[in-house]
């Protein structure tokens, strides 16, 4: 008589098979797939797995680059399996800077929380779009495009990035050439650098080949 | 001689590992994904797995709505796994009424199979769409909008409605909130809708908190 | 004092720019995109674009098939568009037929309102799947397969097919080859069927080439 | 000899015709479609179409519900059409809320940039998922489900939420309800609420029907 | 006091969990999934993943058609699984001619390396498409379409083609309905073939039914 | 009696509104979309729209790097808006070299023609996977990553790269440094180069700023 029994069925698919249809907690101990993670059994899922307090302190500053770069991707938030959206917090001490690097699977959405960022990327065009973005402020990156940010003035800064993904991946372009084992004759080859330049760089960044 | 020789290469890819292609029957055995349930073997996939009986029949009406769902989503249906399509039954009795409710995965068409429905929905800038529906006629219910269907005049009516999903969610307004462990006073404060009636329903629907 | 005034903001955007976010009715004067037509303005949407009536009356049987396909793509049902969903209505008289064909654009869901109708497909690796669909039953066709569905026993049917996009495209075996420019020599060559043959049948389907 | 012309073939492909290969800047001024706005012409996009600066100040608070929400969608930040993301600024003064919404069209992330912040939802096996979101720490919500923020303690919050979508809609539950044209005989039907209550809450947010 | 300690956090993210945010190698033992296949772990990925060598040499002609197909899908090339493309390659004898043929699950893109090739497809307004395409040319088959290429002139041609899909499916028209179980007594009447034509042609290509 | 008539509300359906249902050819004059241009009226579609011969010949090679690089992209060949697929020739020289660059919106199957051929990229990992190819031989490189490719050996090679997307981008490393106006302060401090190395590359490649 009660209406709650008109959840039967409808309970039952959801308990039985039918258990994510309206999230995909990450599931990290198995394999990856094109689409993301397979999903934590919607039984074992509570409300901790869609907070992420990692963000909430300052990651610790790189001296050479006076920064921080703390990811919440779903490799360290879960919740956001399935869901499009991830995440990293950038600390930028007096001129600190994020290298110039690209997110080969996402758009980027910069919000600045403390500060003010020089925040920067070029196009296939070579056209180059540079904006000094002020506290509560956004900016924009296209997916797979070279960009930077670099804290504006003499103060630091404290941002929030947010991706259109939940895995973006991070290519740094002078961890890439210099901090990898790519041959120094092929980069000399393909980016016309000096190779006694790019043996130099390799030394500091830690590079073979 | 014959052209069946040519077949080889591609059956041979075929059968050992390239097995799903053109369908992913669902194993609901194995944990769910992002884009769906991973895919029962090729081998096994017989023409069942493409038909589906259960809303061949009437489903139980319950009293209070005089109404009834019958679900054939991927936990009901495994053959429409990859297929981004589910469908369901509504049997509705004289009054009879599938409470306001949205679909946070999927958009729906109904087709009425016999009798008439008043069926509508509520966008975002809070317009209302509402039409009473024929038998033969279709109604669209855009992707995650509160929407209803009541039985018409005086007669009941039957229909069958499909999602542009294999999972599109279910998620009953009156449910929710009454029928959930959402805190009385948080679901006070976030519908402005009295204590004592809230707490009034959920004695009704089963709620606690 | 009344939270109305909240909407101010949120209304501006609505009313402004952003009016579709959560429909876009085809206009259908406009060009298609690879996404579907251009939204007409949100001012002149009205339940009348979410309900569509053309199919509840049975098309007119053609002797030859003694079927008749009626459709409800986004050409007739602007509502749908930007929804991936769209139908037809099938009706079959005792022994009519739909010939094999394909949708290269949609898998196809059949949900039989009346009578009995066989259905079928077949894959890449050529298997065949064929089942009797009784009233009230489903069957899933996977996109861009040849599949058919002939009335069973000795009574028409009348079903209801359901697609995975707004726009599923049609291909007719017979047609393509028959009735079309395709040239005779070329079709012999790509089918091994005798050339004599094609060019009568051409002749009953009105074929050049 | 130079480089640069190897550029040649590759510029003139993109100042002709390819123009947006790496981002698509909305003009506002031409109709929408299911994929977003059509792309103002390259040549004319500067670095202040990547940038958005609505959200730096507090919006307003309405009075009733001590809150204010402030959205950078496509409509106000045309620079995000076709990245997949857009943003909202939250402020909250003590006690304040944001009704009870949903999205239909994308998920949200919560980013707490000062204060805390209860935030929480129900997905569609009626499970509520709360959690009170400190400064710095993120909250996600899965797309089309009920949710709510509201601040936490005695204190006043704000926060910045991002969509995996650049229109997201917004569907907030009690001006669907009682700030639309819904006939009230309907809404009690469907959601069980008295018919008094309904048209009370319509005079207080302005209802009709 | 070197930036490769920046790289710390981030590759900690990379090589715990989030592994495979930029490609993900085809575990071919793992069950398929909607998406595709579950990834090989990164650790186990090297630079022979993302080379195939297997259409280097011609395939072996079919005296019939003179023509070889030789697949480079996922089930061959598993690093092609998740980045939205696979290949094959076409060997034409004089006279040679690849079927009539559909892929239900991507776009083809031909490219004649030697030879010249008569390409065509035909629509679902049975509208006919064809061309003669010379070596270094490019001719593309839009999804799920019935069509053919055949060797033009005197010569033989060889060719690439590149689907959209990593695992495109194959449906060849004449191996769907005469050699595979297909009942006569169903293809007759579905194609207005002659059942002894159909059966003449199944004792020919080794079809049943 | 005859099936023709079968075709009427098909053809209706297809002649007046739903042209497009299986390709959708470029209107290159209209403004472009997120999805992709406009399409051209079918009725103006012929078979040239899904030929293209401008790769057939050779490249002009860039002395400084012995190469040329010829793009088939939806500004060249509106046939392929829609369809997920675009191309581009090669020409190396003996020593030949495509500087290091990437695809922001697509992954790329490298099909090598004539010749052997060098290719590589790196991953978010800073790991480096390289290979050299051979004629007739695959190499595919995820979306996004920065590649190049080097004729290998003595001689030089011919070779077609097809992408998955209509639209791929293509930002070379060393144009979007030293052929842009990217300030040399600004690229000193995001890639850690010397200015006066900068400003000697931007000498050589046109840069300002």
């Amino acid at each position: 008589m009660l209406p709650i029994l008109f959840l039967i069925p409808l309970l039952l698919s959801t308990t039985s098979h039918a258990s994510n249809q309206d999230f995909c907690v990450a599931d990290l101990t198995a394999s990856d797939t094109p689409s993301g993670y397979p999903c934590k059994p919607a039984a074992n899922v509570t409300s901790s797995d869609f907070i992420y307090t990692g963000l909430s302190a300052p990651g610790e500053l790189i001296k050479l680059i006076n920064a921080a770069v703390t990811p919440a991707f779903v490799g360290q938030f879960p919740g956001v399996n399935s869901l499009g959206l991830s995440a990293a917090r950038l600390d930028l001490g007096p001129g600190g800077v994020v290298p110039l690097h690209s997110h080969p699977g996402a758009s980027e959405l910069l919000i600045v929380k403390s500060g003010h960022i020089t925040a920067g990327f070029v196009d296939s065009a070579n056209s180059v779009y540079i904006a000094t973005v002020k506290t509560g402020e956004l900016f924009v990156f296209p997916q797979g495009l070279l960009h930077f940010q670099v804290a504006a003035g003499k103060k630091g800064a404290v941002a929030f990035v947010v991706f259109s993904s939940t895995n973006p991946g991070l290519q740094i372009l002078d961890f890439a050439l210099f901090a990898s084992s790519f041959p120094t004759p092929l980069i000399s080859k393909t980016t016309f650098l000096d190779p006694e330049l790019i043996k130099k760089l390799k030394g500091v960044l830690g590079g073979s080949g």
